[in-house]
This record gives structure tokens, sequence and C-alpha cells, in this order.
């Protein structure tokens, strides 16, 4: 994966001799670790990798240490934390400018890699190393092609496999499984089904007390991981037979989200995309209800750097990957939300994303 | 959950007005920031969690203010980045001294909260958050109990469940699925499944290609999480007939563990324990081969604080919920582990996870 500190230090503005990127307990591991090593198999808490513009080295514990090697890193393996600090001291303490990742690195690693390195100046270059992951390379772009695919078939599955009476918990069991029996490593995230009312909260969590009942919307909001790259997608159904403002509410969601997805191609402003699919919904009766921005990077996070939002003046650029996912939400009544994974190209975008749009019934 | 707030003062060596817990995006987001607010749906990227002595606030965005609201807990909701500093600013503000969680809070969002303060000083109060986690709390105790009993019934299960010719991905589908169809709200952790000499490695990621072959060790690790709460397990099964070593290996480990557990009790040294089953197994012809400490603590995080380790001077107190799972690791041939979670008690422990530990073929 020699690339991806070519990568790195070519978006770099600032001079540091290395970039260290270190993991804390989880959750708190740093994604930019796992994107500059390429590691797939191992949890790697408490691990270092240090990156030079032509050589990736990792301090790694003998937990993981086996599948450090198969991947052909440089690897120090340390048996304890007393072993760990003498290894970082050691190959810390040859550099006098360090790049951090502040976005991920915690206060306490912080405090001890300035500690270990003897004082060296940590140079926070977060930003570069977001704008280097941006644009995916296609070893990466071949894994979030397969995370999306593993999950478009499983979202295409969900009329055969969940049904009326079914609990919000039992439908995420379903879809889960099916990723990973279609090859998935694991979930990209915790699902999220939400039934009826609740389909109108983005970030709801299922429960295993809530079930599917006619005339609800069934909201799916679910990817795959695939070697560590994820998918990410959503998909809103009606279980029995829709109302018309079930339709209507739909229907006006996906016309605003491919207005957003007809607007992608290289050089043109998230802001531009984001606005493409407001103006649809802000445009009729659903004004207002549209409460996110319309979309974000993905990659080896689920939220990858870079987005397609009003707040920000980020230019598209071909090779990046992005969800487009408008959505209306009405307290009390429910929401609907369709989200593709697209690759901006230079005159236009590619749908990694293939499951039926069509407003389904259950 | 108010309980929380006196929990993590009472165990405050330090002076500071409140304890501020952000989150970033995940996966770095702060568990105390859950552990303090008691929500149990929801991402709460970006969000922040504002607690006193006596009370929690919350500045959440749009994306879970019903799941904040339905909590009961006092919730500003932000539309948009601007408005979300603005919150922070006003509320901020108001403190001289606030405490922050180094070991999860990041170095960016250690900045914003120092500007945004107007430059309170920032007390790191981990430890505190650390101790007050420790001992666990009565509706803290009832989940950790429940994903404890889910994820037993799906380690009974796996006899019928998973057999030779089933690949690691596919086995570990079985058992998340299984664990969700018991009620968890969600896998704990990415469950390890090992088979063959891949059970060397504790932190091994199953593979979609490896299959159980006649004659392999197939080692589970993994737990179930609910309400957020997590459970934690590891058995190792044979495929077919067991050989004389692998027995062998299995009964030193199991000999180790209950070693482990006798020993346990409140005012006993983490040390002493782990030295119980490091005895065991050092004593004998796998010297060495133990690579890892004994136990760690476990609730709202996986590893959450506290451990059962030689590396460390930690007492044991009644209350405290600790992993129990010694194993033996030989490099190109497997490994065996057998972990139970057990809670603290006056004079012993009690042992939370109740499925078989005998070594059972598949």
């Amino acid at each position: 994966m020699a690339t991806k500190e070519k990568a790195i230090f070519s978006a770099m503005k600032k001079e540091v001799d290395a970039v260290v990127l270190m993991n804390a307990v989880e959750p708190n591991l740093d994604s930019c670790f796992f994107y500059a090593t390429g590691l797939t198999s191992g949890l790697f808490e408490g691990c270092v990798a240090i990156v030079e513009p032509k050589r990736v080295e990792i301090i790694t514990s003998e937990l993981e240490a086996l599948s450090a090697a198969e991947e052909g890193l440089k690897t120090a393996v340390f048996e304890n934390n007393e072993v760990r600090m003498r290894m970082m001291k050691n190959k810390l303490s040859r550099y006098s400018r360090i790049g951090i990742n502040a976005k991920e690195l915690t206060v306490f690693n912080h405090r001890l890699i300035k500690r270990l390195s003897g004082g060296a100046r940590l140079v926070d270059i977060s930003h570069e190393l977001s704008e280097s992951r941006m644009i995916k390379q296609p070893d990466e772009l071949s894994r979030i092609r397969k995370a999306c695919r593993i999950a478009s078939m499983a979202c295409d599955a969900i009329p055969e496999m969940i049904g009326e009476g079914m609990t919000e918990t039992e439908a995420a069991a379903e879809l889960n499984y099916r990723m990973m029996m279609l090859g998935a490593s694991a979930s990209a995230f915790n699902s999220t089904v939400a039934f009826g009312a609740k389909s109108a909260e983005p970030h709801y969590t299922p429960s295993s007390k809530r079930r599917l009942r006619n005339g609800n919307f069934a909201l799916f909001d679910f990817g795959a991981a695939y070697k560590r790259y994820v998918s990410d997608i959503t998909r809103t159904f009606v279980c029995g037979s829709s109302s018309k403002r079930q339709r209507e509410i739909h229907a006006t969601v996906l016309n605003a989200q491919e207005a957003a997805i007809d607007a992608i191609e290289d050089g043109v402003s998230g802001a531009a995309v984001d606005d493409a699919a407001r103006h649809v919904i802000d445009g009729g009766k659903y004004k207002g209800l549209f409460i996110h921005s319309t979309g974000h990077g993905l990659g080896i996070s689920v939220h990858d750097p870079g987005s397609i939002s009003s707040a920000n003046d980020m230019t598209l650029k071909a090779g990046m990957v992005l969800t487009v996912e408008p959505g209306i939400y009405i307290k009390g009544y429910g929401g609907v939300r369709i989200e593709d994974d697209v690759l901006v190209t230079k005159g236009g975008c590619r749908i990694l994303t293939s499951c039926s749009k069509d407003l389904r019934t259950l």
C-alpha cells in the first residue's frame, strides 16, 4: 500500500518528518491508521503507525502480530505496555516534526507522543489526511464496490425477508445476516430499521419491542463492510398498501435524490448538489423537513471526509465516493430517505448501489 | 440517571465546575457520553454532554433529537454547525474549570472546548471517570446481565448452528443473527471466529475463505450489546473428534480460568488473580504461551476501565464486572481461550455467563 504514503505526503502543505497515527481503546481507533496500513484483520488497540514518505512501520501488540506480519509491513511487536513505551520512545525520538491526526487522536495519546518523542513539534495534519482520503485509490474502490454490491443484493431481498409482525431488531438481524452470508466482513454500522413514526428520526436505533404493522413506513439504513471499506444504503418501504400521502412523500424524495445525482460531476461544488436536492423538497409542501445535508464521504469510515452540504465550499472531484441521501421527516408520522453511493467522474458520476428505488411494499 | 452524575462527582479529587463530554465522528465517540446520559438510541456524532453534580444537559443534533427527548434529558437541539458552536459557547463560557476525558476526547475537540469556553482551565478527569465507571450501578448491571444471558444462549446453540465446511464469516453471521433474535440490540463487537491455526491469534478477523475442517480448533469470541451494555464470551470447540493434545491444552486453560475465578473477591489485587491463572499455564509445558492479561473491565465498552493484569496494582472491589479469559496460543497450530464475565462480590464472584465450558465438538 505504498500509494497511501505517497497520497498523504503529496497532499501535505506542512513540513513533517513523519506522520504518527495512534489508536486508543475501542471505539477510539484512528481510521487513518487503517487507511495508511491497509490492515484488514485485527483490532490494534494502543498500536502505532509511523508513516514516512516511502514507508510505513507499525508498533503492534502480540494480539494481532500474525495479521500484521501477513500484510508484509515492517512491524515491531510489544508484549506489554513497558515495551511499547520503549519502542515508541526509540522510534519517535528520531523526529523533530511529527504530523498528527487531531480529529481522531485522543488528548491522552497526544501527550504521550509529545513526551516520548522528546518534545518534537506536533503538527496537526488532519486536513491533509482528509484530502488524501477523499480521492479513492483503485484498491479502495474495489473494496467499496464489493461492499456496495453486497448491500444492494441484501436490499433487494428485503421484501422476501421482512414482513408484517416482525420487530425492528429482528429485521436488522435478517439484513445483517444476509450481508455476511453474501461475503461482508461485518455490518458497516449498526443497521437502522425504523417502523412507522420512528422513521422520522434519521439516527434511530432499532427496538425489539416495535413490530411492523400494516400501513407503516419501514426505513432501512444499513451497509456492508468489506475488508474495512463500507457501503451505506437507505431505502424506505411500506407495509401492506401505500397511501397517497406516502407515495407523494416518497416521490418527492426520489425526485430530490435524482436531481442531486444529476447535478454531480467533477468540478461542481457540493453546495450546488445539496441545493439541487433541497430545491425539490423546499419547493413544495414538505418545505423545511429535509433536516440534514445531502451526503457525506464514504470509504474506510461510514462518515468519511467530504460532504455534500450547503455548509461548506467543497468542490467535487473525480475519484471521490459520496452518499446522496435526501429525506423528508414528519414528526409523529414518519419519514422517507433514499440513499445511494456514487463515484464522482469527469462528466458525471457512477452509481455504485444498484437496488431498486421504487416504493415497494412488504 | 442522576446516579451517574453523583458517581462521577463523588469519585472526583479535582475541583471542576462541570464535566464536558464530546463525541467526534464515528468511531471516535466518547463512551462516557453514553455512561453519563444513559442514552440507548441514536449515534450523537458531534454532540456534547455537560455534566454538573446534579444534572446533565446535552447539545444534540436533530438527527437524534427524538431519542434524546424520550430519555427526559435537558436538551438543546442544533440544526447546523454554526448553531452548535453558538450553543457550546453560550453554555461553556459559564465555567472556569471544566473536566474533560483525555482518554476519549480528540485533540481537535479539546481545542474547540478551550476556545468556546473562553479559555477555561481544562482538567483531565479521565481517571475519575474510569473509577466511577468501574463500580456498576443497578441499571447497568441489569443490562449487562441481559447481554450475558443472550450471548450464553447463543453460545450453547453453536453446535447446532455451526459445522464442518462452514466459513468463519458464515459462522460469525449465524452467531450474530442468533444474538439479535434473542433480543440483543447488536453484536457487542465484530465477532471473532477463528478456525485451525488462526485460533492462535487473539484479535483475528474472520475470513470468508477459511472453512471449518475436521480436527480444527474453532474459537468463538463474541458478545451481545443490550441497550449499549455488553457481554464478552470466548469458547473453543473442536471439529470432529479432539486429539489428546487438544484436550490437554483445553484442560490446562480451563484449570487456569477456574483458578482465576476462585481467586476473585473484593479486596484481592488484580495481579494476584492474573498470577493464579498464569501459574497454572506457566507451571506446565505451555509455559510462555499465555500472551495477554487475564481480564478486563466490561460495561458500556467491551474494554471498559479496569483489568486483571500483572501490569497494574488495581484492587478488585464488589460491584466490578470483569472478564476472565486465559488462553494458550501456539503459532501455526492453534489456540484455546475460555472467557467468562464475572461480578465481583464481597466473598467471591458471581459468574454472569452460563454456557458450557466443556470441550465440545462440532
